[in-house]
């Protein structure tokens, strides 16, 4: 089977530790297609990136149903357009923090998200309660790292991750802790291994949670909201954007 | 003061119908600059259209901030994009969902929103939620009248319109209705003549709430989530909406 | 247009406070009257205040009709006899801690209340429950002022309020303050200036979303639970307060 | 243990209605003092009639800390100024909705309430949602009898209301009944008989649930919110229902 | 009347302290018939302790049944198999967690719970939602007592508690204890004179509330969830535990 | 890696159908262990035959525990004893009900449960509830199909589902549908195919669920509630389930 991992941002080295993440958790048979946005912000911080965000992910979505994808992962914690590239797209698309948050509520009563910047907080929250797993969710801990300060050589990043994580577990009894950036999963055993509890990644995650459905031969409904958009002709610079018939 | 109204989609004469709504409800001393997207989805429904139509509208807020407008209206029942456009708003931003949810919740003890499209009804649920309102809305329901078809002389649209708000009071044991599209704006007095209840409009309320926040000097606050969008350089066709400095 | 801002204690000089901001920010047109309880406790400070303060306010939104009131502002952060006032009022009547929390809600991502005593928090949290405003609001804090040591010159009052209000913003992470006393009215900009965040106070917004709904010809709904109440003579003392039949 | 009955509305034939329902129920030693209010709405449909019964109720309250009472139950479906009676209280204050919803939620999965006028249901959600007990309450139905004419011989008000009640079972999937007005108490197990399945009624269970708190020693906690009213000075002719000093 | 008071746990000298509690409270012609679990575990300290206790239990609800009970009070705070036992039962099944709850929300405005080991704390969570009670608690505490040293003479298990439940009053801003734990039946008039709060406790609370719908001739409706197990033949070793024809 | 599939019921032909469905969706190199519940009900249509099927259960997984299972399904809808089989298991433990609900949020806005008795239809409110899936769920519709019936061989059963399939999406407005039963299993490509829409069948989603958080090293929290059960000896006909110490 085929899925393909898009990066909504535009930073090809966050997209490349992703696809060895997710490489090193697929299933034999699965190919693994991960694209970095061909345009629009390097990093997610905000609503505004996140908006602009949207295009070139929709965009790899469509060009994905012609490619014959099976299903998608999108790589942002943030899951953008989630919606949106369910109504193009034939075969599951799941977001990364949807993924966590599912594995995370099953193998532990309770989760923290440790995250970047506090001006995300809110933007977790929003996804813990679109997904049902507010009931799970202790705690959302901002460490205002910036995401592309994750993988910098020597950084203090990873450490003071660390830190906030064992904050979570003893702040807020939570019983496991999902990183909430996907700049983060690379590091996700070196968490657990320093913090002694179950750390959830959404990278990986969202990758096998994409194989299972697809061998489940579960596609998106096309029944309501993720019925495929209405055949219309955008304006303008958008032109190429409109939706045609569905297939 | 000024407030700018900005109609998501392309259609021309749609804005000018806002526009026209709009302005018999402004004060004296009040500018409506309504403007139309520049480009993208004709009208808005369904996720795909409404990630689209947020490049155009972010633009027009951008805009707006260096046109020195005091406020914004999104005129379009999704509300879209409107915690991307508060991050570049030193004003206020209401939506027009919003705003017609928050009047309905003090001039009646419930509502139900009559719109468009079927697919679009899970998007209304979505925002009541967001807004806190879903314990006022008995249902949101649909007519499978197609936005542009609200204004087609001889169209059907308004009399199954009507009758669907009849509907709603009698069977939802709604006290009040909330129009679920800005398509109807201008048939909201006719609506509620016909039906002898109090039939709320988005746009209208929208601008008389911006000119309420805004006559109170309260301005979209700075602190988390609503502050400025970090600077940084977006790469590709997207560039030049890189979110510069806070002004 | 003429709205009645009805203070429900009999304290005159928290009434003239409120009248005068009130006037401060009323559009050129609209009439403000502002009225005191005529009888009943000269502050409200829990459930027995404010049941007794009722029956005065109730009789001048009564009177109010007779004088052919467009709309009413219920000026104490409780709301005190909200649904019944809008049980006997044509138009919108509005309480200060609803359009404090609506308009906190579209400024910002969530608020604090900052209010007197500790023992009315817990009112204040109800508030937020029927307005569904409670997933905005961060906290409800309490600073152990008493109502009418607020305007007492020289009074620790307003430093206290300060430094309470800049606690929510630190250790609530709000983004913005909602002041839970009508008699914190007068300081509202002091405050804002003093801790940099908007703060919003109920009687200013209250007045201008009542304006706005009058303005929008919105008037309360008479379907369900807002209807008239039904004729009938009440018994003994009370018979003055006897329900007519509906005008 | 004596527990005083306070019927908020000043119909004698429903007093001692419920004064025998009660004295039927009661453990030997109980001794039940039940008043009508003095002054007031002889029925409460609505909000307003609501505020005007609490005058009285209040004023029964507070001469029943002096007359030693143990505890009281507001024998109104509307539990009116339950709070408020809190804080006068030493002793428990039980509305007999709270009683009900309790007892139906202990003895079945669910409920439905069978209430009289379609303008009271909200206020029965309300009071669901205030004692937790939404999630019990399948339905609120309305039959549209008039309170007083319950009893009223030879009036269709019964078998209206055992056929709202057997709708509630077959149409909500409720296991249970609440009777939603302190007149229906004397009907409880003849419609019980009628529908053969448990119908619980507020009036008796509320005083069964007063006498196992009073037997308990428990009393109405005085931290917080029921504490004793602030003593102060009320004005003008509400001046005698100052709260004076907590004794 | 006669009530069985089940302990689902071994330990006899629980059983008898709280048979001692029970009685105390009981009305005269109320028979108190207490016993333990004939097999499983001495004390119930997690979900598998509570899954193995509930054979025993609902056993003893099944012989109660020939006996002729009139209601069933179980006697662990976690209320192990109580829709189990409440299909079995003819009469009302109460669990001390529910009932206590239930009086807290009467008596105070919030509760916060007091309990033995932090890996229960969510179990009481769990307990609060489905009984409608999680709006009413503020908090749910573990001391890291273990059930069983509750009553070892010159234990520090008493001052410990009576110590968490101060911090729950001044750090919670909780009105009122619910003691977590059926051990702890015995002090509870010790704690609450120690904290000067009202302390409620579950069995006593228990006893009381099943007297009472007893006295109202309410039973467990047959309706739904609650009807008699479906006649069956059990396999096995658990042969002897197949329902039977209701009767 | 090993995934054990645990029927709780002893109706050995049910397992065998639910292992060939298992086995159809597993990867190459899982390998699955069916049992069937040693002892005790044959089906489980209610709390009482749940609560006595857990016994069984749990022995099963604390012998995989020993036979070196790297995760466990729980194979009946109710999902029995979920959270004790936690404790005692050190990989993922995965409920039917929990995987298709999870895997149903994913590919459609919402779904509705399909089950066999109306007995059972609060159980999965109660189930949805607790995975936080309760704003996906639309509906649980009842058949009264008895569980054994489903795979009698000319019986009207499956016709009988495929029409309330047909319902769910025609009256909820569900988009996707979930059988709420483990013997629906391998009817779940042909109601697919007969309604056209997508329809979860947990036991071979549960399997894949498994897989991945196998695949990707998650194990069961041992922070908090789902730690190893506290060492003791149980009394009695149970001592053999006494816990031991943590492996």
């Amino acid at each position: 089977m085929r899925i393909k991992l898009i990066n909504p941002n535009t930073t090809e080295r966050m997209t490349l530790a992703m696809d060895r993440c997710a490489r090193e958790v697929a299933s034999t048979g699965t190919q693994i297609i991960s694209v970095s946005a061909s345009m629009g912000p390097p990093s997610i911080e905000g609503y505004y990136d996140e908006a602009l965000a949207s295009l070139a992910l929709l965009q790899e979505i469509e060009k994905g149903e012609k490619e014959g994808m099976d299903g998608y992962v999108i790589a942002c914690f943030g899951d953008p357009a989630l919606y949106a590239a369910r109504e193009l797209s034939r075969g599951p698309v799941i977001g990364i923090a949807e993924a966590a948050m599912h594995a995370a509520s099953v193998i532990a009563p309770s989760f923290s998200v440790v995250t970047t910047l506090k001006r995300t907080c809110t933007m977790s929250w929003h996804l813990a309660e679109r997904y049902g797993m507010k009931r799970f969710c202790k705690n959302v801990r901002a460490t205002d790292v910036a995401v592309l300060d994750l993988d910098i050589p020597g950084s203090r990043a990873r450490s003071i991750i660390i830190e906030e994580c064992r904050k979570a577990l003893a702040e807020d009894d939570a019983e496991s802790i999902v990183l909430g950036c996907a700049g983060m999963a690379e590091f996700c055993h070196e968490i657990e291994d320093a913090i002694g509890a179950p750390v959830i990644e959404g990278v990986t995650t969202a990758v096998k949670w994409a194989e299972a459905l697809i061998a489940l031969k579960l596609r998106t409904s096309k029944r309501g909201d993720y019925a495929r958009p209405l055949a219309k002709q955008y304006d303008g610079a958008l032109a190429p954007y409109s939706p045609g018939k569905p297939r």
